[in-house]
């Protein structure tokens, strides 16, 4: 049997989009003479549709674009990911399906069973799971159709991969939407290994905000070996031979490399922000720091430098070098740059506001109006262009509040939010590895908000290299402050550590939305209370 | 039996405080003979503690709460809300459960059936579902321990009430956490009269960022009267005698005013608001306009004329009378008001930007800029002051995005984000019916930005009534563009309103967390995809 894997870009609710290019694959897979296109997990309308599925109109068009990909199905069979509606009283009232097309009709539906409901995952807010488990049976031979983290857990109760293997299944098929997380691999060879069957795994590709799927669908053998693997960050098409291709040795993975990776999901998650949003043009701030000269590299990557202009904000602390190392990068990239020193505005804002503050000395507040008169300056370079201003805070400075709300917070996305401080640091040097685009002083110098006279982070912040530890060990691996500290760490580093978390947590409730590239990203998969005394 | 009602405010997390409350409160019943005292649901640790469950050390001081509260249950018992542990692997790892403690022990443990995942509430996150269902039985009665919603739905499958039935209880006893809205009631005389059962409901009272709670817990008897009612928007504290209490006749429900509750929710809210985060001093820019008129009243009644500083910032734009209408509500109300022009700082802006924007036409880049100045002073008078700026914007500015980022959508807390602006208008009627406080100029004159020459927001906007009519019919009622159509809209400004709706998500996903009224509010109970087109 041919077999196409159908890895598409889809754009939540765009229906008359998604529908044609399943159509469009559909036809390929014709010519291909493939037997089953498999597509992935909800890609008539998207993945995540969140409240959506909620609007009746939304499931009449899900509905209506099964049936007009149906139309499309004769000599030929296609697996889609479609909600579908369950008329039982008093439950969820839709399931996460998936539909079998075949001669021109929906001629087999199956349920997920497994609704993830943790982190950014919110199925049990839509869903109703599955309690049948039967075979599909197509060509003469018996396959297991499975969504998502159907396939995993099979030591779980009533697991439905346990329900399947009880009818013999000679083959697994798994439409998925698995979000891209740089330490977390979904799909390994111990999967097959232990069912000993085939698995043709269909991932979708993309970024919707938030979250970025990375594609990487691939085909292992029942030995649990990878015969087949698509591309990482892009739309993808392979076509397998059932019996040759099970039969192959399998390629061996290639080497990982974990900031190259994050380098090109961030890539690809702003470019796709873009152009889901059609949004064309961008606007930051460059410092002549780390953190905006990275943001800089990657957009000028993503969306192109002459899309980009940015605006370089010296306040009267702002050292000559700030000026030269962020023109330099400018000129490096061929991005066009303005100059606005701040100064004349914050001296304004100091008279206007001399006669409530008289002669108190400067402090917090001064530095933060001159944060926000930069944030302001972005946004009106926004308004008057339609440059989208992009937010280059880092994932260490959002933890613990390290940034000013309506100034550096600004942006429509933010690129950093989900990097640490010193994994900035090591795609700056990974971006540098062939020339140096980024000048090096950028890099080596002590980093600073130039907010104050001679400020420097490490003045009121401890080593990146120990925040990031810490932060790690919280957030990601979500140890207690006592099983931080019993790992080693400073005890009175990690508490000051864990109550700047807590204390900022009123600040992220109004970030913009992170490009998530780890386990656990700040944004809809960490929910904390804002009032809460913990 | 002599069975007590504690409704109390409780802290998420304030472990320490929670648990002296809930002693506090055994001890006085102790002194009034009662035999059983019954606390609100996770009462332990507060409603809703969100992620703060997935942290081990959080679920370890609930259960010390607990062992410390049952110490105090000698010659009492008490009924408490408490998360506990679920040692079964692959489900969740923990229960919603209701403790029931006597003689100094945890005598007995029920769990919540029903978890909803839906609008604000994510239990099904956290929580595995309870399938053992058996009475209590204390002083030879039987009793059906039920958790909020598990009273509800009884024609579901598998209802829990179905299953408590068929033990015969004598009484129900539920323990809530029911989020207050205006527009809906969540024990009705129905319940009870279906169960043929006196019913004690004890819910909790307070204020969690966007959630309130209102109390009103209440005793029905078989027949489904009201025998015993508990205040709203206060803690309260009742004792019933079963044999005595549940043959009374019950009393007549006071008459319900819709724009009553919502004041009282509000003030409510906002006090609490403030005293669980230890905030004392606010802020908000008065304008002459409504919102910020009704924000400032209720402001003031929750936190008092003393603590609050407001800002008047005239543009070049604003009319006389907008400065009078503000100034004599500040004096109207006792409340320190300081004025700075905003023209001085405004032209700075626009000389700065000269260079980049020439002579292009003023546009919403320079609305924008001055409403962001504003937004910026608040800031600034907040960083130095250590007032809390508030947000006056209303739900249907919201909902359609007439606000600016950065700007008028600043603030810790939005008072006003989930009443339409004709309710504000109700607000300003029923605030001025004793007297004058809010200058009737404020109410009767037409609402403007006046951030351009005699701008109205007629200009850009359907009459308020309208708009109202529509939003409430997408956002509370769930209606589609079809839908509201058919109800004789004119189809031309449903369809604006509901693409100005879509459009503007990417504000509300930066707005500041919104005390809720409503059964729809903006904020974690309405989940959009950021990036969809539909």
């Amino acid at each position: 049997m041919n077999i196409a894997i159908a890895q598409l870009n889809y754009h939540i609710g765009n229906f008359e989009k998604n529908t044609e290019k399943i159509i469009s694959a559909i036809q390929r897979a014709k010519q291909n003479k493939v037997d089953l296109i498999v597509f992935s997990e909800l890609c008539v309308c998207g993945y995540p549709p969140m409240d959506l599925l909620q609007q009746s109109d939304f499931i009449e068009k899900c509905n209506e674009s099964a049936y007009t990909i149906a139309q499309e199905c004769d000599g030929i069979a296609a697996i889609i990911g479609c909600p579908t509606i369950n008329n039982n009283d008093n439950e969820k009232p839709l399931y996460n399906s998936a539909l079998f097309l075949h001669n021109k009709r929906i001629a087999n539906v199956f349920h997920k069973t497994l609704l993830p409901s943790y982190d950014i995952y919110d199925e049990q807010r839509y869903f109703e799971q599955n309690k049948t488990f039967e075979l599909l049976e197509f060509k003469g031979k018996k396959i297991a159709i499975t969504i998502c983290e159907d396939i995993w857990n099979i030591n779980t109760t009533h697991a439905p991969m346990q329900e399947f293997l009880k009818h013999t299944p000679e083959m697994i098929i798994n439409i998925a939407a698995v979000p891209f997380a740089h330490n977390q691999e979904y799909i390994n060879p111990q999967i097959s290994q232990q069912f000993s069957l085939p698995i043709i795994y269909v991932n979708q590709v993309g970024a919707n905000a938030e979250i970025i799927f990375e594609g990487a669908s691939k085909v292992l053998n029942a030995e649990g070996k990878i015969v087949c693997e698509l591309q990482k960050f892009s739309e993808d098409f392979a076509t397998i031979n059932t019996e040759v291709d099970f039969l192959k040795q399998g390629d061996v993975a290639s080497p990982y490399n974990k900031i190259e990776t994050i380098h090109n999901a961030l890539i690809f998650g702003i470019g796709d922000f873009f152009a889901k949003n059609n949004f064309t043009t961008a606007t930051l701030g460059l410092s002549g720091g780390i953190d905006s000269a990275v943001a800089l590299v990657l957009l000028t990557k993503a969306i192109g430098s002459k899309n980009i202009r940015v605006l370089l904000m010296p306040s009267q602390f702002s050292p000559d070098h700030s000026i030269a190392d962020a023109k330099q990068l400018a000129e490096n990239l061929g991005v066009h740059y303005d100059i606005v020193p701040i100064s004349p505005i914050f001296t304004s804002f100091r008279q206007s506001l001399h006669p409530l503050f008289g002669d108190l000395p400067f402090s917090v507040t001064e530095e933060n109006i001159q944060a926000r008169i930069r944030g302001l300056l972005l946004m009106a370079v926004s308004n008057t262009f339609g440059n989208v201003v992009i937010n280059t805070s880092n994932k260490s400075e959002i933890a613990i509040g390290y940034s000013t709300m309506y100034g550096d917070m600004n942006g429509s996305i933010s690129i950093l939010g989900d990097v640490y401080k010193t994994d900035v640091f090591a795609l700056a040097e990974y971006i540098n590895t062939r020339k140096e685009i980024i000048p090096n002083n950028t890099i080596t110098k002590p980093p600073s908000a130039e907010l104050r006279p001679n400020q420097k982070d490490s003045d009121t912040l401890p080593d990146y290299e120990i925040l990031d530890a810490i932060l790690f060990q919280h957030i990601e691996q979500n140890r207690s402050l006592n099983e931080i500290i019993s790992q080693g760490f400073d005890s009175k580093i990690v508490v000051e550590i864990l109550t700047r978390i807590k204390q900022s947590e009123y600040k992220r409730f109004q970030t913009p939305p992170i490009l998530r590239v780890s386990s656990k990203s700040f944004g809809s998969g960490r929910r904390i209370p804002l009032v809460a005394k913990y």
